[in-house]
């Protein structure tokens, strides 16, 4: 997408160097990281500095490609299987890192000499980031179908173009709508606890001039009872077999809500992000994050500082629970490259 | 309740000054605010250094009592009419606020001159802060009786005493509870934008030294739904005729959550919230706060300075309904002074 007039993915590899989009400080500063090697790869996916399913996927597949570069001819295998380790170890929940890494590392082993890994890492990587920015697209213009002009949207977190390599999923559709001439608006839940509803669609949102209003997540269930949201459109980072979702914490209420006041509630995520390993949401690894996240705030001060405030008293306790898992019961459709399908209907994408 | 060993109540006059223990830099300062008249005393209300639906009652009624004993002799009557708009306009949801200036209203105009009438209103306003906190007090004895040891209790925003007079309501039967020493622990919602959980709920119960855990608005789904979630009781600051209850913004979410997962969910309110007046909660005027309460946080710096930062791009949308009416559906039942009643029944209390 378009960022101060020139065109920017989330995350791309220059010779041996990932470079990221650094999403912690966002919106307050639009700040480029370089890193050199795959270790620092995988410390700006565990910090966050990248975030989001897609995105996380790419710089994985990238930070691979890193390793078969930096690998020694003499320790290459080694070193490969430990570098697969460190970016696995990153982040537990979202299924696209898991997915990336294991392509990029099934073509390593693949390869007849660390010559020929080296470059098909590489073209892996890059492979992957393409099919995420193309299945994105894709599901932009297949989820812009369900969008009707002076519909009011309600999103959750951030699965913008922040969270892929480009477009994003829940917001792409609505990036299509929006080219399409249509008048939306988007209510934009803050997602505490690290605000990328606040921060980073709002910012997305407001550079591609679509009117939003950001709100607290406890408000989402007062416009809807209010018969203020038309549409619900959530982003995913894995999705089970049996169509049960998990994504940021809060999607599960929201679903609820959703429910409770017929309101429909789509789920929009590459097939990439399904794992046909897991049979249903219980099998999916909830990652808990530290506490700091829930008693500390980091936003600009007056004289455009970042700084970081504490809003409970000395010594509380706090809880961070970072994803939930939204049954399948109450999502009516998953908007993926391939199309829309019922949850209960996923397994016929499988040999699609 | 105690602060450092000294006992307090949330407001109180003395002399001609209104007392205030300040909420808006808890629980960062424990500070005392001198309201010397009652338009003091009305800004303090409106800008929330005092909040809660019987502390803002209490702080009114001794609001009406400042003005009783300001207003000259010679323009009496049109004195204490101002005085009564201008505390009526300061906050529109609570029903205690109005409840309490009308008492006290009504108690000086059936005063025979100026001079019965400052007595009368002084010993009315007290009479309704101590019928707070013997509402208050009784609302624990009875609620208390719904908690089993080992419980897991959810509760939202703070309608601890900071709330009230003295006591609170639903966390008053858990300080009930944690008398008859039973093992109880309590999830804080953070209650965004204000963070009233954040801050004053766990401020209060680390003071009581009963176990908590602050989490997002986002998580209380996510512990309901893994059965860690026992009972979930709120306040309220105004109930219709019919049962149906509003109060702080987010409560309709988790009431929604809360039947969807069977668990009870309670409301804890002297009858003095209850507005016989309001047939149902669509007749519930609901108050929409400024934008700035959303799009900026107030915490304590590294250095212990309180400090504002903004979490959102700079010209950022934001939405701030203060409130939200949870209908008497999804209400197990109401825990007032006078007993535990279901909402439908909630008419047998008028008489009672």
């Amino acid at each position: 997408m378009i960022v101060k007039g020139k065109h920017y993915k989330t995350v791309w590899l220059e010779g041996s160097t990932v470079k990221i989009i650094n999403q912690a400080v966002l919106p307050h500063k639009f700040e480029i990281t370089e890193c050199p090697d795959h270790q620092r790869t995988a410390r700006a996916i565990s910090t966050m500095i990248i975030r989001g399913a897609g995105a996380i996927g790419s710089a994985a597949a990238f930070g691979m490609a890193q390793a078969a570069i930096e690998a020694p001819e003499n320790d290459f295998e080694a070193y490969i299987k430990n570098a697969r380790v460190s970016l696995r170890n990153t982040r537990p929940t979202a299924q696209n890192l898991f997915y990336s890494i294991e392509r990029v590392y099934k073509c390593i082993r693949e390869a007849s000499d660390p010559h020929q890994a080296r470059t098909c890492a590489v073209m892996e990587a890059e492979a992957i980031a393409l099919e995420d920015i193309n299945a994105c697209k894709q599901i932009g213009e297949i989820g812009a179908k369900l969008i009707k002009s002076d519909f009011k949207i309600l999103t959750h977190c951030n699965a913008g173009w922040l969270a892929f390599t480009d477009w994003g999923t829940a917001l792409s559709p609505i990036y299509v709508a929006k080219r399409e001439n249509k008048n939306i608006f988007v209510w934009v839940d803050e997602t505490r606890p690290r605000f990328q509803g606040a921060r980073l669609t709002s910012w997305e949102l407001q550079e591609e001039g679509i009117p939003y209003a950001v709100i607290a997540d406890n408000a989402a269930g007062f416009y809807m009872q209010r018969g203020e949201v038309d549409l619900v459109i959530v982003g995913s980072d894995r999705i089970a077999r049996n169509g049960d979702v998990a994504n940021k914490i809060g999607t599960y209420e929201k679903a609820v809500l959703a429910k409770e006041n017929n309101i429909p509630f789509y789920v929009a995520a590459p097939t990439s992000t399904i794992d046909w390993d897991c049979a249903n949401g219980s099998d999916i690894s909830i990652e808990e994050r530290s506490e700091e996240e829930v008693v500390t705030v980091t936003g600009r001060d007056e004289v455009n500082n970042l700084r970081t405030v504490s809003i409970v008293p000395e010594g509380a306790t706090a809880r961070n629970p970072a994803f939930d898992v939204t049954p399948a019961r109450y999502i009516t459709g998953i908007i993926t490259e391939k199309g829309i399908v019922k949850p209960e209907n996923l397994v016929k994408l499988k040999d699609k």
